[in-house]
């Protein structure tokens, strides 16, 4: 029998995409799985000690205040850390312009609650971050989507998207999450170019910038955007927001993402956030901040780059060594993802089915297409395995394949 | 210069309401300012010790699930946990039924975004607690508002506000936020029933139940409806959901609250919460179900129900014997805040403006009113100064009425 609440959901719920990220990260924690599935860093990286000395610290110097209600933007150490850190990457803002989040993903919802009406389309790399798409379908957006090839999103129908005039553009231009494709400098350039050139604010989202694992830095949207306006120095000029976060390189544990925007959409972000949550959990922006600074955190996140670089490794070669030809994967520079190609013939979702019956997992491509499309496309996640486990999963999947993509001569 | 992003604010943000408590809180924090004005518990009074001895194990025995990615619904511990003490007062529910929000706040804000279409009616109290009409602004709630007397929302308007077909009646039945008026048994079984004949589903809201200073406890609307329904034992309807925190019993900087409704509810708002946060801090919730176990955080209630009923009385002598013929105030049985009526002639607005100058500072009632009325009214917190403190303050601000009740008899 219905409860008389289950019968009055919102329209915008049928809209609501059930989250193939939450269901995989259930069979991720089935003992015995070797799970390529979610986006996990790995847990054995994490800095408990550290993370101990500052919860004593934080509680003991200042529990009063680490436990109390606290300001909605966020702790002002914090915040004034972070601006010091995105000011070593050129980009010229200070504390007012940082606003603390409950992981990055509530970025992306203050964002669409901010600035979504239902019907507004946004500008969306194809195939691009499932929880982006689903933050925004609780707005009703609409979404028009630029392909991407090896550089990251395709300028030409990038410029023919934007000629249908979207709300704004949203772009992961590192390691992007589904597919570990980076945009490259000229792409990025003119990406920022695109956008003056037709009034189109950018929403950048850069959770894994820090986690590079070769090649040079290249500079974030928000840091060009800043140089195409003003030759001398980089002044902000707020017309791209940036997203980050301490889930790749502290701990997710912590739900500590960051926004940088300009102090006027900050204010209403605020506002927002106010009705939302009221403000990001003070002990853990306390704890946080004691953990990463005097440098530990940039020390830190070498250590996890080596990791993952060997475990990226460990991936692409297994995947060289086991998987049949026909099956193609990208090589990621850097971040947590590497996106695998099936032939056209092969369903992500069939090979997922019996990989599971061996004991390992991925995430099928599909959920990442705005439209369900990419069905022979899928999601590898190399952090949260050792090389060891990379090597036996890789294997594992590797004779799935070989079994599915057989001809089928005997009966 | 406008930024690209700040020419594009949803139609949404132009009902946000702009917290006049955030803007206190920030008065709150000054230096030398007593302040009745937040709803911030005492925090000389939180747990720190036990605190760093949960962060201590917490990292020791299960630091790498502790800062990793978790499960939407929470940590299936606290929610056994939460269901346990759930079942002690009546209602026969476990852990399915709980979800674990970041805050009650965030709890409001998912009903909104799973419930409410723009336009929809809401049954309120007049006046009501302030951030739930935040949070259901931005889904372009209505409101159908319901006048409260010495023993809550009166029945008889409730029944008129019913008729008209409100998508929920939103309750807040245990010294209510912000004017302290519990709802008496007889109205509590009053509102089930014509809950029930209107089938109208209710949202009860209840930070303040553990803290009861005096008289009995009366059971929740939840655990009313549960018995109305059934009169062997009480299994749950799933009618009433019903929200309640960490916030006034552990501490409110760990962002902790939750939600018992249906499974088929609960699994609505799981989807929401993944596109709104992924979910609530991991080790926050760690830390706390170490801190809550055995029995401590019943113990720790004890302790903080002494402690503010002595602040309670405190400030209902002062308030005896400092403020002038013509001011009441209500005097509650539980709770944190007190709510007082000037004289129709003064605003409290002009009230708070003057005592600000002698360091002194409430909250302004109108901001808990949906039409903005109630502009005579003001609420006290007593929790979060100690007895000497609300003796002064009071003292401080029956000076101020004194000289502005005053007939102007000297030019």
């Amino acid at each position: 029998m219905k409860t008389l609440w289950a019968e009055r959901f919102a329209q915008r719920t049928y809209g609501m995409r059930r989250s193939e990220v939450r269901e995989l990260l259930k069979l991720a924690g089935e003992p015995g799985v070797i799970s390529f599935g979610g986006g996990l860093p790995a847990p054995e990286l994490f800095p408990t000690a550290r993370c101990e000395e500052a919860c004593i610290k934080v509680l003991r110097k200042r529990g009063a205040e680490a436990l109390q209600y606290s300001a909605t933007e966020g702790y002002r150490p914090l915040r004034d850390m972070i601006a010091r850190h995105t000011r070593r990457y050129g980009l010229h803002v200070d504390g007012d312009n940082i606003m603390i989040t409950s992981g990055s993903q509530q970025a992306l919802d203050l964002i669409g609650k901010v600035f979504i009406n239902s019907g507004d389309h946004i500008l969306v790399e194809r195939p691009t971050y499932l929880g982006a798409l689903q933050a925004w379908s609780a707005y009703q957006a609409q979404y028009l989507t630029v392909p991407i090839d090896a550089d990251g999103a395709v300028p030409a129908d990038m410029e023919a998207a934007l000629r249908a005039g979207p709300k704004f553009i949203y772009s992961l231009p590192n390691f992007q999450n589904p597919t570990g494709v980076t945009l490259s400098l000229e792409r990025r350039r003119k990406v920022v170019e695109l956008a003056d050139h037709y009034g189109v604010p950018i929403l950048e989202d850069d959770p894994y910038g820090q986690l590079r694992y070769e090649g040079d830095h290249l500079p974030s949207l928000v840091a060009l955007d800043a140089q195409y306006r003003a030759s001398n120095g980089a002044p902000y000029s707020g017309n791209v927001v940036y997203l980050s976060t301490f889930s790749k390189t502290l701990a997710p544990g912590f739900r500590l993402g960051w926004i940088v925007a300009s102090e006027e959409v900050i204010e209403r972000l605020v506002q927002a956030k106010q009705g939302t949550d009221l403000h990001t959990s003070t002990f853990a922006q306390h704890v946080a901040y004691e953990v990463a600074r005097d440098g530990f955190l940039d020390e830190h996140v070498r250590t996890i780059r080596r990791a993952y670089r060997e475990r990226r490794d460990a991936m692409l070669a297994a995947m060289a060594e086991f998987f049949p030809p026909g099956v193609t994967w990208t090589r990621p520079l850097g971040g947590l993802f590497l996106w695998v190609r099936l032939p056209d013939t092969i369903d992500a979702a069939d090979l997922l089915r019996e990989s599971l019956k061996e004991k390992v997992a991925f995430l099928v491509g599909s959920a990442f297409f705005v439209d369900g499309s990419g069905r022979n496309t899928a999601r590898f996640n190399f952090s949260n395995a050792d090389p060891e486990r990379i090597r036996t999963g890789i294997r594992r999947i590797g004779v799935v394949l070989d079994r599915m993509m057989a001809p089928a001569l005997v009966r």
